[in-house]
């Protein structure tokens, strides 16, 4: 029997790490992407003790699953989303993933990110690591700057999709006024 | 019902692209990952018009299924080969891929990929372009090398399958008594 | 009197070199932006007398002149064509240009230009070399590839204007005759 | 008319950001570069409250313009300083520029700022930003290394005017000073 | 006298800075190519006031020179320890060193360099420095994804000798407990 | 005893390829470099029988030795010329070299090298590859752009000594004798 004549493949789970605080433009770019290669898509929040992020967990949790779902369904796969604080192939593991989902932006990005392969293809053979490469009109966008510029007052209404830009507009003035 | 408990997913066919004149041990790491990826994968060699390889197409379709099949056959997958002459979207859309899959060597491949997959996507938005890294072992194999190292006579039993060496030495051989 | 205030400043004339076989949506953004930099613009093409083009010197010059200058008058600049088949920096001296303009596409590109700007600078230290990038849409196109891809029949209305298209699959009908 | 004999161009106001703690023969090699592509050259100094400069703003201002009017004024060009702390392209359009000038160190230094640029370029598409490279001799030169060095005792003399390094030495004598 | 039957040359002295906290199997990958080059070695730990390191500074010259000794001994060369706080290139005058020796990783490491290469020859222009690159098998190991990868409580045995890795154990176990 | 009080170390041979067509102040500058890593320095040029070199064999190794035997005295050091066409490492082997030094210019040159050294390292365990960059003035020299610059009549005297200068250009009026 062709390839081009079966119906169904292997299930194929990946696993896209990240602290998308907030996920933006380019994030939602590569999970496009992904969910035409796996099946399912865990949405992995990486969270770091030391580090306070801008919007809670649940804040983008909530934002994830506003903007990825309907996106999901239209490609015939599904999402969910965790969070993780330790090792990206231990997520992985606990997920039933066997694919890591990296965005490149760069060459620099593609160094650090080979280093990190190379440790986890040790830890975790079994896990494969894949690059994508969002477009170009996205592939420049970074969460730490959309939160720079927005903290600076500036537009960011070409970075994150609008129910995002309120979130994080509301959430800087909740700090502001904390400050106080 | 839970991505875990699900037993099938989409079928899925890539493309690799290359000259694999020969395949190397490079090429069979990164056909062996891409095997994680898709149900089925098409080995496309490139033809091009003005530059003779060093194999004839028939030895270089017979050296990758002796070594690919197998491999295939232990990861539930399979795999065909086939040549082309156009554009590697063209060929994915011929063969009905939808995933081309590109080994990245370093910062400096990556940077010409990236050109690549600006106008592939272009032309056909449908075919998603993968990056996957080899094991750092084989990482640094290249085909032009290995027929340079080969035609000096240098050992290259490292970097190619030994079905492959004895090939390339006969290849080499039939070169040089042309030349007389 | 504050620099706002006054309406004229140096004259400044800059030349942007390359093979413009054919002048692409690329190099029309980098043109573009160079025309907020210097009142007059000298495109110079260089000669290569070991490569033949695709596209005749004449046929480039009048594509550049049809698409350019309507854009040069819109921004209260001016451009010119002309040839070199030496160093750029001596081409830039014969047209009165004291700013090279060169387009990256990313960090390749990058370090061959710096060892050109070396090399430039000790031969001609009063021609600065600025560098500018095209926009992400367009930062990918390069005339190799569009070449390649219209000489496969491949679709290139996105790379180039209109009126280049025409002339690049015209200029490929010329040259097949030729071979017959 | 033809442009060389036309006497004067539109008049052009470029921007340099940075936060010169110290300005070092680097940046005055890229100053003095810009100041050939624009009639007048903001030196604008980044003001990041939560990281405490070496120098003072005010010893900042005083010694870039003792170090840079001179030169300025040999070049025919004029220039102004001033401090920021938004958005570099907010800034731009405060100071009526329409030029935003970058050294470029290297091949990493340019993949950062590709990313700037691209955000920059959808907050403000009117202004434009171009890339310099220094000169051999202090491309490698870096504000921190010599903050750093001179902290250790180290000699500076190469790196920064003569003013600036004895600038230096106070400040750190004054650092150590309130540390006890 | 032709050189090959001469049996002595000059004494080489090297010098390897780092923080070594912990040194890895890629350290002693670079110790090893290193100790091909030099007489002896002296492997110069950074002291940084502001930032705590994991291991003592005794732990790490008891774990190197555990490591390392027989490792010189079998290579006819010697090693020594040392720790610094300055600038490396006074440490290497200080220790009689005039080869600087790194260990580079990629692009991004060799740009890095590249500066400090730059402003360490102008400092002091006897001393040279080296560029080794560890095995593929090594060279992506970093001491900081180490103890990270430790701290998660992740297997580090491919990464450092078995020594290495409990000293690394007991110390992440010292510093929880000093946390209650 | 100390190794600061030893005065002999372990003999050390370095062999250093290229084509040297011409041998330029930055082929110059590394081998100053070089000097004082080796004892005796085998300068090794590739022969490749494709591509005619503007300088014969017999040219290039009087102009080498001119420049560089007083440079070794100097540095109590010795080089001799060879020429090799098949592996570095082979041509290492023969000259009893364990040291291959190249030179670079930039991450791009690393990432092409890094392939060479693994290559290399499989081939011949035993003989090491180390990097070395040249000093920044000299450093973007190539001599295919000496000799591009030359032969369009452009001045080369800071890229080359004065004798090599004389020497390319008596080879390009030969050239052009013999094109007639």
């Amino acid at each position: 029997m062709s390839p081009r004549t079966k119906k169904t493949g292997k299930m194929r789970i990946g696993i896209y790490p990240g602290t998308f605080d907030p996920i933006t433009n380019g994030h939602i770019d590569i999970i496009q992407r992904a969910l035409t290669l796996v099946d399912h898509l865990v949405i992995a929040m990486g969270i770091n003790a030391s580090k306070a992020p801008m919007l809670t967990f649940e804040e983008r949790v909530a934002l994830i699953e506003a903007e990825i779902n309907p996106l999901a369904k239209k490609l015939g796969a599904s999402i969910s989303t965790t969070s993780f604080s330790g090792l990206v192939v231990d997520a992985a593991e606990d997920h039933g993933a066997n694919v890591i989902i990296r965005g490149l932006r760069g060459a620099v990005d593609f160094e650090y990110e080979t280093q990190m392969v190379g440790m986890n293809r040790i830890m975790k053979p079994s896990v494969e690591t894949v690059f994508l490469t969002a477009s170009p009109e996205t592939q420049f966008i970074s969460s730490t700057l959309v939160r720079q510029i927005a903290g600076m007052g500036g537009d960011i209404s070409r970075f994150v999709p609008k129910r995002i830009e309120k979130k994080i507009f509301s959430a800087i003035a909740r700090q502001n006024k904390r400050k106080l």
